[in-house]
């Protein structure tokens, strides 16, 4: 990569700071400042403010060493997600050893299924406490997407804040991508907050209300870890989103329903509570039913700010948004980066230790929206393995959110894979949310109010609400002969059947007979 | 039950108010005011501080209308566990209809267990708050234990504050039992926190150090909602702890040598970090290996003080403990009553939903220790259902504990039931604990540390440390063959023997082929 004479220009607005000017470099010379068996990390939340250049320049680097037998690999640490250009170009180049906390790069899944890549799914609250308390290992490499560096030497966070901070301030080497794709406006909308601490020294995080500032715009970095500094011109991945299917629309009624009840019998206020909604088709649905909404003065407290959100934004629905990144379509993506002034003093971009915390998430009393691949009779959910086994993305913050919900809320279509897959089975195959943290569980065929019941209650409202037609008469006679022949008759199973339907599916291609 | 004029003048001096001597009457009169069909509040919380003659006269009343062919049930809500005084005696009169959040009883266990009594075990910390956003109906009666009622009318917690504060709020109508047997040397101990809200109006909890006052030593109580005052002089339940066995002893040994390795290498401070300990004799004997630890100046932030906590703060080893209740032998009990001087300024109590909140246990840093039932090869914790169907006894703290905890360290000796039964298994029949919040896991056999491990990594170290030899080439051999054949290869599971285990015990009595 060389840089031209209006790239420079560009470089220089950017790069306001002649301690950094001295350290520009393409990202080929940036690269080869990282070294096998490094432990990297990254920018990057949901394909938002990842670094786009050097792990590009990287993982041609790692292709040539390993075409001379060295077995170049490196460790990747990031915020959530990133782009086909970090984790698909280093996946690719069978680069990454060991991966964490969250992936969904169809190539490194197809790695750490295949079992050749270490990866550790992780709560994203809790991936910088654990890098500070020492149970992640030395941190060698920070390489982080930045938007500007100012004149003074403070550095402009880019579209996502993941765990930037804490890679900044823990890592030995900095190298910073200065993208001036990202908006100039993006200055000021970020608030990254530097009293966190080490017990026994942890003290309040003073945030009352989703719109609270505690921080500061921008992060303090030492100069004198900075080893390189790469300009780029790259548009993050900006997924685009499908319009919502009928399944989606089907759920997105139901919960509308319910908020409307609740705030009819006085467990809601009218402008409900903060909302944390999930990445994705249904979630965006969601977020689009309280479009048509009556709930007005909305706030949301969340990781990710996707279209739904922005619409409800431009629409004064959602008085503000609370989140540690951007998921946006090209087109939105487009509009905020035109409208930024319209935007930029309702969005609130945070660390993910802190849009995550479990002391926020409890004390705002988030309405928690997520995803979810199964759940069982009981309310246990999966959001992660495919048949117990394979791993989809990965938890992300939906543990962090569910537990300390005002309301955790599960939603999915009944089915997947054109009908082979039934939503609800007789024992999730793998836990990532235990019945406690799941209060409400939503398909399209309804909406299951699990508050305040017994096991075999929400077993008798799971599968009167929520099961596929094509499945419910197979489920029901399950339960019923569980009732009677189980060991014990608090949770009744049968254990030889209980993974059944996975099993068939995994013979057959079907879970049903 | 008549009252004595001995009785009588302890009734006064315990009875201080005027308002409430005139509302003093027996049991049975008292219980004649809970009607079929309430939902009572009870005091209680791992055997101390239960109500005790109130449930009992109840219970003859509850087997009077059945003869009669009333089907009188009440809901029964509690702090935790109780006595037989009174889930024994209301379940074994078929009283109790729905019973939360947590149990020990083994006449309701059965019951539980034969499916005749709804049982909904929840996070301990999670009960006062969702009784206050109306997820669990309305609340009729709280049936509190207290130890005085002071001239000023207010009101002494007794050896467990548990949701008392909450359950005197919220009931409509208040019986309260003043038990003599108390020691009056409590006055002072409790810490009632009263800043608790629903949002948006939830503010930080102001508590940095386990030592920590935020609150007031006694319960206020509206007089106009209280129907009765029963006086009593009934000990606590204070079951017996048997003295450690060789597991119990090399479990301690393990966790000792992995405190003193973390203080080591700088990522525990010397004096550690506040303990919180779950009930019972492994429990105790980890407590007890503290004594003769090079550790000082332990504090403790936790749900119970049981023996072990108590001899530490006789040696001096821990400065204070912070607790919602005592769990005592008899012996410790006397001890503690008849020197609570000594002791009273080092003991805080608290309401249960301040000393299991997640806030807290996260700022505090806690390093949580509880017992489980079984563990996977990936660190998946069961504690709660044997054979997945059959309830033990509850999730309880653990959950609050271990999700944000500094560390979340579980343990059990390696098999149960004279070796029938493997602690590690394939796969766990029940998940209470997902692997991401299981840290350390460690039986006699051995301690495994899984910070920071993928899944694969977790089993080998799981199968490696911590399994009994009669399991461990079994276990081996599963999870060789499960590399293989599994749908996916980051969490190698074989979905028709995952629980196969189980499903032998079962059939034959034994986990062994």
């Amino acid at each position: 990569m060389t840089i031209s004479a209006t790239e420079s220009a560009a470089t220089n607005a950017r790069i306001a700071h002649p301690d950094y000017q001295s350290k520009v470099m393409d990202a080929a010379a940036a690269a080869s400042l990282i070294k096998s068996g490094d432990a990297v990390g990254m920018s990057g939340f949901t394909g938002a403010g990842y670094p786009k250049a050097v792990p590009q320049a990287l993982a041609a680097q790692i292709e040539e060493a390993q075409a001379k037998g060295d077995n170049f690999k490196i460790r990747v640490l990031s915020g959530a997600s990133t782009g086909p250009e970090l984790d698909g170009a280093l996946a690719k180049a069978k680069g990454i050893d060991f991966r964490l906390p969250y992936n969904s790069d169809p190539i490194a899944r197809e790695q750490i299924n295949a079992g050749t890549m270490q990866y550790v799914d992780m709560h994203l609250s809790q991936v910088a406490p654990a890098t500070w308390q020492g149970f992640l290992g030395p941190l060698d490499v920070a390489l982080v997407e930045v938007s500007a560096i100012l004149p003074d030497g403070s550095i402009v966070p880019s579209s996502s804040v993941g765990n930037n901070k804490t890679w900044l301030d823990r890592a030995d080497r900095i190298i910073l991508e200065v993208n001036s794709w990202q908006s100039a406006s993006l200055e000021g909308m970020h608030d990254i907050y530097y009293g966190t601490a080490l017990p026994p020294n942890r003290v309040p995080i003073p945030l009352v209300r989703p719109q609270d500032r505690i921080g500061q715009p921008t992060f303090r970095v030492d100069p004198s870890k900075v080893v390189a500094v790469v300009p780029t011109d790259i548009p993050d991945r900006n997924a685009p989103f499908k319009a919502p299917d009928d399944a989606a629309l089907k759920i997105a009624g139901h919960l509308m329903q319910f908020f409307a009840h609740e705030v009819k019998v006085g467990r809601l206020p009218k402008e409900l509570l903060p909302i944390q909604s999930g990445v994705g088709n249904i979630a965006n649905a969601v977020l689009h039913g309280l479009l048509d909404s009556p709930f007005e003065q909305l706030t949301s407290f969340t990781e990710v700010l996707q279209d739904g959100m922005l619409e409800l934004l431009a629409a004064d629905k959602l008085t503000m948004a609370s989140c540690t990144a951007f998921s946006l379509s090209p087109e939105a993506a487009e509009m905020l980066n035109n409208d930024m002034a319209r935007y930029r003093d309702r969005i609130i971009l945070r660390p993910q230790e802190i849009s995550n915390h479990p002391e926020l998430v409890r004390r705002l009393g988030c309405l928690a929206m997520n995803g979810m691949i199964e759940a069982d009779i009981y309310g246990n959910v999966n959001s992660t393995h495919l048949m117990g086994s394979r791993i989809q993305n990965g938890i992300g913050g939906s543990g962090d959110f569910a537990r300390n919900a005002y309301i955790s809320i599960f939603m999915a279509p009944s089915t997947a894979k054109g009908g082979k897959i039934s939503t609800i089975v007789p024992q999730v195959s793998h836990v990532d949310h235990i019945d406690q943290d799941v209060q409400v569980i939503v398909t399209d065929q309804g909406l299951a109010d699990l508050r305040g019941l017994a096991p075999k209650q929400r077993a008798e409202k799971v599968i009167a609400n929520c099961v596929h037609p094509a499945y419910r008469d197979m489920l029901a006679d399950y339960y019923a002969r569980a009732l009677h022949g189980s060991y014990g008759k608090h949770s009744p199973s049968l254990l030889n059947e209980a993974l059944s339907w996975h099993q068939r599916f995994v013979e057959t291609g079907s879970m049903l007979p």
